[in-house]
């Protein structure tokens, strides 16, 4: 039996954020410009207090007034009479509090009656090195898990609250409910493009931030446009290849979660992964920079989880490797460069003739392949 | 039967360049600096002549001291004697005088003593939109065509002479001269990956300077980095189901030729193609702005070529054609902004399903497909 979520959100719908930070905020003023009703709950008191009183945030997107059809709600978690009222649920926490956010919700949440359940965090989980899809299939379940919707792009906060043109990815493997996300948040000024590769999406999410920490690190070594094009086009290659290997379309990683994001990400000092490399290119210290930067970079943790990942697919992904030696083995960013140069020329692009093992896998636990299925079969262009 | 170029050049090798542009110069430097025997052709005597008197180009890359290793020669196109002599031609001269000049020198070229035949020019040719793999199928014949090479990459010429790193695509029908080529040019600084999709190498090269027109315009309307990320990415697909349609690998627009070269010229007000959509989107006339320019901004014509190609194959890439509006059609940019913002959701990427038409005959002339196979059976992932 397939489920779906309520009904197509029209004008007005009531939406629940999770997540005052830099996305799910600008994602708030967004969907209240569009008129709807939106509740955004954040953890910290005075946070909910601060915006109520003044419609501003005051940790994220300081200079940004918010539409007044916007709620902060918490500190404590919505009870089940708000999750069950709404239309929407949009998760926008970071990812490593997504599965005990999901396991205290879980009882809220009724299948017959579901909200369009939106993902936007991004990453992967330090120590199961889980996709959100997974976090969602253990917490939730095949049914629900089935049913989420996964937005990314290239789209930094800033210039979506200041409405200027912006595009996301929006990838459900029920393509139904892609559609709906994408017509809730269409609009002029923040295009939506649907695919049925969320795991793509949710990989392309957590490996651009590997290749930003090389782009940085190239920048920061004085080298320039040929050197960055270089690394941010092999980066994606090894993206497609580490993609491939976990089950997604190579395809996907053309996308705008793909390459748009990899491209925003890989070329503008906003980046926090990006600072993080191109100090070291510069010969900062990793303590020196991740105690200074004031903010997390979420490449670092990844680059770890990304690792693990090569090592049991048995990939070939050089720069993902030499960011890991920089980033953990005490390797110089000088050295770990004229390494990657030095290596023997090669052919562009090598897909792994067994692809899909991971994808597979978390296919089988959402009931969407059975476990004597080949892999291949995972692969969605 | 198939054939082959001379054997691997070897060190110290001759090699024969067309060109002493920008791009033929650089890559000259880059031979000669690799201790091969390099002969620049010019057709301009004075550049001849200063050339080998100052080791310098007086026209491009000024700066740079050329290697003792090169000679300068010309005007007259160089006879059998020393074509026969050499072990690489490397063509570096327009698209538009490709035809031309290989009708001259097809006398001169003996299939059995045949040197590497090297590419390094873009773009469709004028009026018959042919790619170049069919200029030289035409002059030269198929046995000859499908031995060319093609080199293309994000590669601004200045910091290739500065030794920065750079990758290029080298790609060949014939998989042996790819790696020939590749083996030839490749060094810790010049990076070369191979690959056997020469016409999507041919069809990057060409498309990539349409978007960096759309690109350019809307950083010349005011927009910021998430609206050059969508039009990049946007761009890219756009290229690849024009590229797959046409019958090139969908994977190739992955790669230094395709998204590598796209970024470059997408990021750079070095680039003439984005300094013109620049110009136009901060409101100056077409005709203004080539008169001023000062050089060719290759992106202009090819708009036209490709507007026709998509008329053949019947693709919607919205894009293109919105910059083929204000090229040549008088709409303003904004306007052509404004408009493209306002088309539906859809999905991200819908290739063709009848894929290959154009590429399929290409192959059949070059004796690499049988008329009556699937064009299907073009695409080379």
């Amino acid at each position: 039996m397939s489920f779906s979520s309520k009904p197509q959100p029209e004008a007005n719908s009531k939406v629940l954020i999770f997540g005052a930070g830099n996305f799910g905020s600008c994602l708030a003023s967004h969907l209240g410009d569009s008129q709807h009703d939106v509740y955004m709950w954040a953890r910290e008191e005075y946070i909910v207090k601060y915006f109520n009183l003044n419609h501003r945030n005051p940790t994220y997107l300081t200079d940004h007034e918010f539409p007044s059809t916007i709620t902060a709600v918490g500190p404590a978690l919505p009870d089940a009479g708000l999750i069950n009222e709404v239309d929407v649920l949009l998760f926008a926490i970071p990812t490593q509090f997504l599965r005990s956010t999901l396991e205290i919700l879980r009882p809220s949440l009724n299948i017959n009656n579901l909200p369009l359940l939106i993902f936007v965090n991004k990453g992967i989980e330090v120590g199961t090195h889980a996709l959100t899809l997974e976090i969602i299939a253990d917490t939730c379940g095949p049914d629900i898990a089935k049913l989420a919707t996964f937005i990314s792009g290239p789209s930094f906060a800033k210039e979506i609250v200041e409405r200027l043109p912006t595009s996301v990815s929006v990838a459900s493997f029920t393509e139904a409910e892609a559609d709906k996300a994408a017509n809730l948040f269409h609009q002029p000024h923040f295009r939506c493009y649907t695919g049925t590769d969320p795991i793509g999406i949710e990989l392309s999410g957590a490996l651009k931030n590997v290749y930003a920490i090389a782009s940085g690190m190239s920048d920061g070594l004085g080298y320039k446009n040929n050197t960055r094009a270089m690394i941010i086009t092999r980066g994606l290659s090894e993206m497609t290849v580490i993609g491939s290997a976990y089950g997604a379309s190579p395809l996907t990683f053309l996308g705008l979660a793909g390459v748009g994001d990899l491209f925003l990400t890989c070329s503008s000092s906003n980046s926090r992964n990006y600072t993080v490399g191109y100090r070291l290119g510069q010969g900062e210290k990793l303590d020196v920079i991740m105690s200074t930067l004031g903010s997390v970079a979420e490449g670092v943790p990844t680059t770890k989880g990304v690792k693990k990942i090569l090592e049991e697919l048995d990939i070939r992904a050089p720069i993902a490797n030499a960011v890991h030696d920089v980033l953990f083995n005490g390797k110089d960013a000088k050295t770990a460069v004229r390494e990657l140069m030095e290596l023997p020329p090669s052919r562009e692009l090598e897909l792994a003739p067994t692809a899909g093992g991971p994808g597979h896998q978390l296919l089988v636990k959402l009931g969407l392949a059975g476990a004597e299925d080949a892999p291949e079969a995972v692969a969605r262009f």
